[in-house]
């Protein structure tokens, strides 16, 4: 394939997700915080997408994903790999639609996650000492049952999805000059800054990583995609490492990708769950993490930060004195 | 004082508040939440009072006080004691004002609550072992310098101000069966119950109170002021017991107080964290756990429940393993 031909989903496309999903998913709140404009010097607005219903902005590209499907394709199911957001996303809508959804959870899956997915009638697999392999049994499990594989980023339908979090966000605050969003695998990346410079070109598009899975942050800077599987970083959500069509967007239509130390992210958590008074994982801080800590030029200019989600184990709260 | 003459404010005082305080408060969100509905068989609307600046609805009052001073008792300045939200409501909008305020905080008060109220311009003076004891040193202080003392909720124009929470929560929701406060001193009681009758006569109003500190059921089913000094509940915030005006108000317009558990309390507030994906302190959580407990006879009605703060030690979370 060219890189040309992975430069989808387009605008078009992310606008066409908005319409199809609407009404399914929740169109989360934008809020201003003093606070946190206080703290960075920076004009901050958050989008709420850890208030989905599973908590999560991964219901987006899920629920796209599978209302793009053809009637036969929805009757013989899906199947899906993921430890944690997307495999609740795919779950619960596929329940809703009564779509047949297996889902392969890793091995060390915490077991209210499993439960989770479970509850919402999807069938859990649980197998594979890492994402990698987890993957694998899942595109196995798909094959041999002739199920549709619904990736949790590579695929332009999921990517379109993510996207219109970024729709909804300018729509709330058009005049925007900085977007910063997470970026793992990078879907939510990718349909942001599609997103973004396709409806306000003037404002520039930052994805944030944890320096100990910099893959995306390497790959932009070295101009080629460097592989890196199952890092180590407390942003669980953050482990998987971008494909050769996120990689295409992010490279196109991104500006810059910065990176934060886990000490960063766990202070930015904190902070938020202090100054904003809601529950996000430890991924979803990683982007107000980049900007607190000056990684990302944001001082003066009016910046839109994706609050990607908020399933965290309360049990095991990185800054809890009780922590392993 | 007559009964009659200790009820004030009326519905038409409530409103003069909401215009009063208008613009200098947040208008906080109200958001129908299909989990606790699913959970608690009611149709269950939340307002969220965490997210105002401070974290709690106290600012309300608080607010409502200092704009009624005339410009000599501005000039002079304010006094008043709080172990937390209070003291940062008043705190907070007293430093906006530029009006002086001293507020006595009781000894064993948390480092970063000192810290917040001193930081919005606050004078504080940490001293007595008790509410009672706090109280009665604010009382000498405004005495002697010639302060005008804002308490926590004996007062109608604090009452008024907190009963402008309810006027919202009712333009939101108009057609609401029942309202659900939790109750301390009974000051958002008081408001809530009146704002409630006079915009919604239909509506009952439900007080909810620790059973460990639950001079205001006992007070309401009683007939008569029950005292109970500084008992020991989590809640924190709803420690301090009714005074003869709160509960006038509360035994003509509120249609029951109910009790819960310290542990239903913890229940409610981890269910809340993991269903909203909100902070919500001890205190906020206690409506909704009688809800949950069943003790407000509320399945199949629409429910509105007032969260009141978020103000919690994020280090010393009631279901920790390492709690003392």
């Amino acid at each position: 394939m060219t890189t040309a031909s992975l430069i989808a989903p387009t605008i078009d496309d992310i606008r066409a997700a908005q319409k199809r999903i609407h009404g399914a998913v929740e169109r989360t709140p934008t809020r201003h915080s003093d606070t946190l404009s206080r703290i960075t010097g920076a004009d901050v607005h958050l989008k709420f997408e850890n208030l989905q219903y599973t908590a999560s902005f991964k219901e987006r590209g899920a629920l796209n994903k599978l209302l793009t499907l053809s009637e036969a394709e929805q009757k013989s199911g899906v199947a899906a790999m993921s430890a944690g957001n997307h495999a609740q996303g795919v779950a619960y809508h596929a329940g809703r639609l009564g779509i047949p959804a297996t889902i392969v959870m890793p091995e060390g899956t915490p077991f209210t996650k499993v439960k989770h997915t479970k509850d919402f009638g999807a069938r859990v697999v649980v197998e594979g000492a890492t994402l990698t392999e987890a993957t694998a049994r899942a595109l196995q499990i798909a094959r041999d049952e002739g199920l549709t594989f619904v990736h949790p980023y590579d695929d332009p339908a999921v990517i379109a999805g993510q996207g219109v979090a970024a729709l909804e966000l300018l729509d709330e605050v058009p005049d925007l000059d900085l977007v910063v969003a997470p970026v793992g695998g990078g879907g939510l990346l990718s349909g942001t800054a599609v997103a973004v410079k396709g409806v306000r070109p003037a404002a520039r598009v930052v994805g944030a990583e944890p320096a100990a899975a910099d893959d995306a942050a390497r790959s932009f800077h070295e101009g080629g995609l460097v592989p890196m599987t199952d890092p180590a970083t407390l942003a669980d959500g953050l482990r998987a490492q971008l494909s050769e069509r996120t990689f295409a967007h992010i490279r196109r239509y991104a500006d810059d990708i910065v990176t934060v130390s886990e000490d960063e992210i766990v202070l930015a958590m904190r902070a938020l769950w202090e100054a904003l008074k809601v529950v996000v994982e430890p991924s979803a801080a990683v982007a107000y993490a980049a900007i607190r800590a000056g990684k990302t030029q944001s001082r003066g200019l009016k910046v839109g930060v994706i609050l990607t989600g908020g399933n965290v184990d309360l049990d095991r709260l990185p800054w809890a004195a009780n922590l392993p």
